[in-house]
């Protein structure tokens, strides 16, 4: 082998296969293997083919093939693999060699990862990729963290293959240590799963509730990608409602099933959020709306037994729509307010440091979630680095302000029609409590020490201070310290 | 010590003394320690004086009291104090005792300890108990899960202290195996964050937007304890309503601050849902809506910044009322239906064999959530073991509805006036997603396979078949097997 390879890639799927060819468009020299050997002969023989990309039959040839520091990125399953190449790779690397994750996993592994393999003198990365297929090919954005001593020799290519904002700018900076750029990414893909379900349930009131067609539904989001809502997954909502089935002559959307799957990021960015004890709501309902959607059969049934409203929509098209677009802007607000401040527990939780503006600048452009919108974060940021919600940047605020009647008129007539709008709704629902000096958890309070003894805070005596109500005048004096609701 | 003690109890905070004294009134000779041995003091020439309780200052002396088979419970708190105090009361333990976990135990933990007890010989309880202090006192529902061997042994205790339905039945019964009676008991704390959640929602409503008084919701629920809604929850908030400070003179609910923790039993049970893929939103919630109470001092200056609409209620009170007690009832159904839904997912997945009808009869009194409710379900799980869903039950689907216009009419003023309600809103597009033969996850589907290769089932194609379109015709053949959003 002539010439040392940059950067030794693991995992020929998709997303691994347009990363090296990103990487090798960049002028990098890029190895490859994969588990079934086959697919890196298919990769070397087929899209790779005169390029500086050198294919691998083992680990032992793919370490041997790389220049020092070595580095060996996973695009594997997230899980049991990532554990299982680890400890493949690991009796071929040096002290000071960087492994990198560039897989989905979970946050809690990375942190594990990285202590684990810093004790051995292996340099750890977990790092978010997104983009999808093109992104990875394109330019996706990357969110790396783990191992600060990896980030200068990894720097220059990641930077190199990311996306840029105008200016050239690239959606790639050092996100934090240990499961700082995992976390990142997890949420970033929270907030996706609930911009997606936005999308759906614009489309849902449309379709069901205007009974529009998707050919005038791509009318809808060609308009709305030209204005405050422009962004990835609008485009392509535009593009996808004016496809065609090959097969049946209808329209794309109508002959595909309505039945998705959870079980990765969006899942675990709403137990993080549990965990944390930070409200976000919003990104639970898009996950919940998921498993829902997976009963297909049962709902069949309920809908032959159980009846909705009988009211349609009446009312000007042309206003609910308009109303629809500032409906879906307001409840996006509310969705990345609830993940940002997901990720400001997590920081002061983990001690990461995270950096507000510059995690919106890396979401601007390659990413899934992709939008013009996200520079306004940068600059709420900009203007308040400390700023506690997104809700409360003078942007922000003014905007939603200004769209809230229209957005209550819409959520009002999704439930008068019957139309499920989960996300929709709960955005309205957090911005009603957020934005609430009193919340009703005063009697929530009482309900607890009535049964349990768990004792209150008292409105008129500082923080800290329990009082316990022997409400009945049969308790005892004894406070609870096991049972907790 | 002359006389042998039936069962020895382990920990002497309020839901562990009100157990003993309990058991002791029904007969049992009852051995207790406390880690701080001078609460095992105060305990015996307090309350248990006089009576048939034997004080133990060590764990050898509590173990050498009982008779044999020994039967000790354990009373602490939930986490590694249980495999503490396991791990302290082995040395002293012979083959086939019993060791009773009644704290809220996280299920995988009485999974595990079950089955590495059952390898040292030694059978494993794990159970819930639930009615509060005085529940624990006067009879508590109890649901027993672990080493089947066990129950027979501890079944005339459990039995003899719990809660009776009219006609005698005891709340208490054998759920199932390994973790099922801790799972279960997370459930039914589940829904309790739920019900509470309800009525807190009701209370806003009625406090915020028709400025009652206290005094004025007691009566409310005072009427409604009186019928549908009848339970114990309904009781103590009518009772709470009607409470005077002390101190200021004023309603005890205006000077409890509003502020909510959460870290148990309701985390776990969303988190479940999210594991199993169910749809829990209610629950979930539920909890989240704590998050945002524990956020005081944010709330309170996003108030001063953040402005809602200006409507006030216009309309006639009674009838709002009226309806407002329907919304609490249909939603009420809604959240019971999420719960059995997610007990069903769990008994398949871990083989519980569980018995719903059983289930809703143990809750049927005693506990937290006991309401005359309960018995419909026990009705609906007679007529239909196999139901898929409550809301598919004649009565339920029949009461909900009934209630819907009603229930519409709430949700639709809570958003009109600004009023948060987070379960009732939730629990209203449960209803609408579960009786949507079409939900928009088509969509959703088209966006994964545009930016992912995820692939979609088709409308017009057996399910299990998976279609890849190339959107773009940009895109590749590769499918995504490593990048799952």
């Amino acid at each position: 082998m002539a010439k040392k390879a940059d950067i030794g890639l693991v995992g020929l799927a998709v997303m691994g296969e347009n990363l090296i060819l990103n990487m090798e468009s960049k002028g990098f020299t890029v190895a490859c293997y994969n588990r079934t050997v086959e697919k890196v002969r298919n990769f070397v023989e087929g899209r790779a083919k005169g390029k500086n990309i050198i294919g691998c039959e083992s680990i032992e040839a793919l370490t041997a093939s790389l220049k020092r520091p070595r580095r060996v990125m996973l695009m594997v399953k997230a899980g049991q693999p990532v554990d299982d190449f680890i400890a493949q790779v690991l009796p071929y690397l040096a002290k000071g060699d960087i492994v990198i994750d560039g897989g989905n996993s979970h946050y809690p592994d990375t942190i594990r990862r990285t202590r684990d393999l810093a004790e051995k003198g292996i340099l750890y990365i977990g790092t978010g990729v997104s983009g999808g297929e093109e992104g990875a090919l394109r330019g996706p954005a990357i969110m790396p963290g783990g191992n600060p001593k990896a980030w200068p020799h990894v720097k220059e290519i990641f930077q190199a293959i990311a996306a840029k904002v105008r200016g050239g700018q690239p959606c790639c900076d050092w996100v934090g240590s240990d499961g700082a750029g995992h976390f990142v990414k997890m949420t970033h893909n929270g907030i996706e799963y609930g911009d997606m379900q936005l999308i759906c349930e614009a489309y849902q009131l449309m379709a069901q509730g205007l009974k529009m067609s998707p050919a005038e539904m791509h009318q809808v989001f060609a308009e709305w990608d030209q204005g405050e809502l422009k962004s990835y997954l609008i485009e392509i909502t535009r593009d996808i409602l004016a496809k065609t089935d090959e097969e049946t002559g209808k329209p794309m959307v109508d002959v595909i099933l309505d039945t998705a799957g959870q079980k990765g990021t969006g899942k675990w960015t709403s137990q993080a959020g549990l965990d944390l004890g930070v409200g976000i709501p919003q990104i639970a309902e898009a996950v919940f709306a998921r498993c829902l959607s997976a009963i297909k059969e049962e709902r069949v049934a309920a809908s032959k037994e159980i009846k909705g409203p009988r009211k349609t929509f009446k009312g000007n098209r042309k206003t609910f729509i308009k109303n629809l677009q500032q409906a879906v802007y307001a409840s996006k607000i509310c969705s990345y307010a609830q993940g940002f401040q997901l990720m400001r527990a997590a920081s002061q939780e983990y001690k990461w440091e995270l950096n507000f503006g510059e995690i919106a600048m890396m979401w601007r452009e390659g990413c899934i979630i992709r939008a013009r919108f996200l520079s306004k974060i940068k600059q709420a940021y900009d203007r308040n680095p400390e700023m506690a919600n997104l809700l409360l940047d003078p942007y922000f605020n003014k905007t939603v302000a200004a769209a809230q009647t229209a957005w209550r008129k819409v959520v009002i007539s999704a439930f008068e029609m019957g139309v499920p709008i989960p996300a929709m709704g709960t955005a309205l629902t957090y911005y009603d409590s957020y934005r609430s000096k009193r919340l009703p958890a005063n009697l929530l309070q009482a309900q607890r020490d009535y049964f349990g003894a768990h004792t209150y805070e008292r409105v008129d005596k500082p923080r800290g201070q329990y009082f316990h109500t022997n409400w009945t005048g049969r308790g005892g004096t004894t406070s609870a310290s096991t049972y907790v609701v």
